[in-house]
């Protein structure tokens, strides 16, 4: 029987809240045995780059990454997210290490191609490199990823935090039981976005394709779907959708993603 | 007999300067063996605090963290100056990870105490964590130390690079022969500093003293020597001050610190 491991993703926006910030770390300090981290930024870099005089530019709802913004990005995700984060899991006991996907050469990506959109430096993951990654997790250590890449040839990329969460759960799922978790602002999938007591327990394919035809799924959450179900048919185990409280142990306030 | 173990301080400068950091690079990734590498960041904090319109204070020539200066700290060293030299040391095949004294713990450090001058969030090294960063030189990978460290109570902390060196260094050195090299602009310990070719191939104790009595040695020397000797007296090995040319095979181009 594999070993289990968690992977659990954390908006950046809960990083920005102090309490809230405390609660999440608590809950991911708490966690038994082997388990992995990746945060995303939030809003810092996008405060950041408006203090520094850095338009942002968005294409249908995806920021472009132009050198400025990567190196905003390199700053906020690399330095200050992922070194607040690991600071504050080492004082309660969690001995992270916080990781970008160049340092071990854990993810290599390459920088999207050029179609009808150049996103910048935007970095589609090529490869998790599972050796380095076990060898850390089996000294003991939990990896704090953020959302950043590499190709390879010394350039870093942005890469989303989602999508990285779930190639390392998969990667790992060779080695482990593999558990994701997406923590983020809603208790789950909900019926009515409106009412948070309209959580869907669990979500399949079928369930999924009904509540994406009658629109009843916001098109924010698609993605975020469709790397949860990438994820289960690539080889994890278990995927759920919550706020950080699903964490601790015997809650079950969350949507359990099932193919 | 010990295996030897190769410490090399980079300054934050040579970084900035993208001819000079691919010359580091080529010189570091072709150390042969275990390596450790702990860089500063340059200029790069103060040009951000200025574009962020915060005034750096510094007080005796010494930088006041307070709690921005803090931030950009962490966002500059622990972000882009680490993440960059990352990347480019696995592009040429070099195993880095970047670190900070937060990551597996490595650095714990208090905030100096406030005496004449409060220096903010500066951190005095209390204790380097040898075993877990054995762990991570013993599994293949190349430490590359960015200039902060931790309390132990989420607190992250601004810790001089040199320092940082100097203590790796020592810690190392009860389970390697640890070699260490202070890579800067000079070629080493000058006896006329406008005169590149006046350099002492060797400073020992007795001709420091001499040195600095006759106001050979500029100030700014001072608290890098120091840092020298006291690795030295520690059970460091072997100590060059010199230009990251020396560390090519061969290259002697350097000042050996000798008690």
């Amino acid at each position: 029987m594999k070993t289990r491991i968690n992977i659990v993703k954390i908006g950046g926006a809960f990083l920005e809240e102090p309490g809230l910030a405390q609660d999440f770390y608590r809950a991911f300090a708490g966690l038994p045995g082997l388990k992995v981290l990746v945060h995303g930024g939030g809003q810092r870099a996008t405060q950041l780059s408006k203090r520094l005089g850095i338009e942002p530019r968005m294409v249908d709802g995806r920021r472009i990454t132009d050198a400025d913004s990567l190196e905003v990005a390199v700053m906020v995700y690399g330095g200050w997210a992922n070194k607040t984060l690991v600071a504050a899991l080492q004082a309660l006991g969690c001995p992270a290490l916080g990781v970008s996907g160049a340092d071990a050469d854990l993810i290599r990506a390459r920088k999207r191609p050029v179609t009808q959109i150049d996103y910048g430096f935007v970095g589609d993951i090529e490869s998790v490199q599972t050796a380095p990654l076990v060898r850390l997790l089996e000294s003991g250590l939990a990896p704090v990823f953020c959302a950043l890449t590499h190709d390879g040839n010394g350039q870093l990329l942005n890469t989303n935090a989602d999508t990285i969460a779930s190639a390392v759960a998969v990667a790992l799922s060779e080695t482990y039981e593999t558990h994701l978790y997406y923590c983020f602002e809603k208790s789950g999938v909900l019926t009515d976005i409106n009412n948070p007591d309209s959580r869907v327990p669990q979500l399949n394919t079928k369930l999924y394709r009904e509540m994406t035809d009658s629109g009843q799924i916001a098109a924010g959450m698609l993605p975020k779907l469709h790397n949860c179900f990438q994820a289960l048919e690539q080889g994890v185990s278990r995927v759920y959708i919550g706020k950080p409280e699903m964490l601790e142990p015997g809650n079950k306030t969350h949507t359990e993603i099932l193919l």
